[in-house]
């Protein structure tokens, strides 16, 4: 075996398939979001960034960052153990109260991340509630197929979104069989959401416990803000309650909320919690200082939701082929990798714009796309700028998608 | 299927166990470590933490708090998204520069957490590879053992430290096949270091890659400061070395380090990697901070290193059973899971000292223990103090293991 030649064979591959990813190096600066500096052949430039899961602008904002300095000169940076050796701060305990609080849930519990939220948790459950069935969505995010997977469950993957097919193969199992049902709210890529409601009249139906991931919810949907389940009603339908800090909510971490004994369960008995250095006191004390501020401010979600609909409708009055999206996510169609690839390094060349573009895996082959996100803080100046630009890379490299239905 | 009995019921048996685990709430304090303030029974109290693995207090270091502030203030909270879109930012770039300086290495690539790195990678090798055996030394930490198990590579497990027994299980396959050692420097229970360079001859003879988990070592040991590899100048020899920033350089995060085409090929196909947030940039920042002080500050380790080889010595003169660690780690032998939680909490109650009692499964049953770590922080009063206390509750207790060997 020659391991080096092994490794560079398959970098070669990535390369001829148009698949290799190079980070954009990126220097955000707080007062000036959405614009960053970009690190680019031993240069800098100013661009907007368009493509940030920062959704709000909240990693930006002052009651967060302040926080977050105030608690590490007190505090210090780590928080220098696991959560079970030295590594509970009183962050963590108020954090969590606040999580529990704003989903209406008896508990929470913080992983280092939303993935780690996801794997862990499904994996525990998994392996460890004896017969469980998991019924997952046909396009769940890579974290719970891995913990899925890993837990070695028996698994049946229900059509995206379809509460009938649920059942089809929910009613192939005896009312006894434990079941978990595994879905999200908003789906990232497509900005499509969950019938939620109809998904938990199935499970119900079959006595299945419910787990949806809100990662791309938080902080953006309710009154409240608590997510999709909120907004909808049926919170307490949801048995547990996954999302993270990463996003809306500006931070970084994740952690699901649940009934006491089921949280209890996970802490006790979940590797990726117990095994892991707890997240830095810092970033407990920046996340509860977010959600304190989204929870009381819904007129940032209705400016967040006016600024996605308004650059759909105007993408889509120029005939630009912007996706079915519901959401505050706006997908425009290239429908090819190299194409998708060219466009974004020109909207990031020419125009100083910043779109990231989505290619396989992360969306199948000839679903290639600039996935834009705008902001409560992107006006209507960029907006304008982003629109004349977008028009010129369709022009420019002779695009020809068509208008997505 | 009752799910709410299920759970009810699993959570009694561990108490029934006396294995139900009780976080301490803390509030550490810059400025008066090891000292930080104990949140118990609705009361505050100020105690001397003696079990964090922020080994030589950097999280505490203003260096490091201050680059965590400055950058927080300037850059923002998060990073706003994963590594490829959007969520990489100069202090990645810079801080990954530093890690591969450091281990004298092509490239490094970082991860949420140590955890995450060691999954991440070990499944990314064991899947990737076609035919990879993973050989696994027999106490490494879950993290690796979750990420050989989800790789689904064949694996041995040679015997603790044994590399006659790891020549033995490689001997079984021709040299043609891919293979991979997998093992830890400092192992943090017990504080005995692998010979590593006898683990590389082995390796080497067999064709296999070496992977080395430094998470109990960097910031601690080698002139300057990366790890027992380079204080036993084999870094050479290792191909991935893996890490945290969550112990000694006192933030979170973990990463590995390596060859160009290796640590790229695990960022290309890692999905732990990709599909996740990235590290705050003020995390990065302030590892990156803390590993430039740590690398200047060999004095810091000389001390360190006495502080723990006196505390041992004091201990032993005592009678007291301390355990054959030849590390910074400092376990001092109790044998019984409820004696040991009695010891625990009644040094915390009594005598203001925090030390976590560690149980079953983290060590086997009969081998619960007190974990103590000195800092170079830790002096002379609160060792005088810490001595004392752990006599008292000897004494107290009852309890009679007799000296380690």
């Amino acid at each position: 075996m020659d391991y080096r030649t092994f490794f560079a064979d398959r970098l070669r591959g990535l390369r001829d398939e148009g698949r290799y990813r190079v980070f954009c190096d990126l220097e955000r600066q707080v007062g000036k979001f959405p614009k960053a500096i970009n690190h680019r052949d031993g240069d800098t430039h100013e661009v907007t960034i368009w493509c940030s899961n920062d959704y709000m602008g909240m990693g930006m904002h002052p009651v967060v960052t302040d926080a977050i300095s105030e608690t590490v000169r007190r505090s210090g940076a780590g928080a220098g153990g696991t959560r079970n050796i030295s590594g509970t701060t009183h962050f963590h305990v108020l954090l969590e109260q606040e999580l529990s609080s704003w989903h209406n849930k008896d508990a929470a519990l913080l992983f280092t991340s939303g993935y780690v939220a996801n794997l862990t948790t499904l994996m525990t459950l998994g392996q460890q509630i004896p017969d469980l069935v998991i019924f997952s969505d046909a396009l769940n995010h890579n974290s719970m197929i891995e913990g899925v997977r890993h837990s070695r469950a028996p698994k049946q993957i229900f059509r995206h979104n379809d509460p009938e097919h649920l059942d089809e193969l929910l009613s192939q199992y005896d009312r006894d069989t434990p079941k978990l049902v595994a879905f999200e709210s908003v789906y990232s890529m497509d900005g499509d959401i969950a019938p939620i409601a109809e998904i938990c009249d199935v499970a119900e139906k079959h006595n299945a416990l419910t787990f949806l991931d809100e990662v791309h919810a938080v902080g953006m949907y309710g009154e409240q803000g608590s997510g999709v389940a909120e907004r909808d009603g049926v919170v307490d339908r949801i048995d547990i309650i996954q999302a993270t800090m990463g996003k809306a909510l500006g931070c970084i971490g994740g952690y699901i909320a649940g009934s006491a004994d089921l949280v209890d369960f996970v802490r006790s008995f979940g590797a990726g919690f117990i095994f892991t250095t707890s997240l830095p006191p810092g970033v407990a004390a920046g996340a509860l200082a977010s959600i304190r501020h989204l929870r009381a401010h819904n007129e940032l979600r209705i400016r967040h939701q006016e600024r996605a609909a308004t650059l759909k409708r105007r993408l889509r009055d120029l005939g630009l082929p912007v996706m079915d999206s519901v959401s505050h996510i706006v997908p425009v169609l290239v429908g090819d990798a190299s194409l998708c690839k060219q466009a974004s390094d020109l909207l990031l060349t020419r125009h100083h714009i910043y779109v990231q573009p989505i290619n396989y895996p992360t969306v199948p082959k000839g679903a290639e796309r600039l996935r834009i996100t705008p902001t409560p803080l992107h006006d209507d100046d960029l907006m304008d700028h982003l629109v004349a630009s977008l028009l010129d890379v369709w022009s420019t490299l002779g695009i020809t998608t068509r208008q997505a239905a």
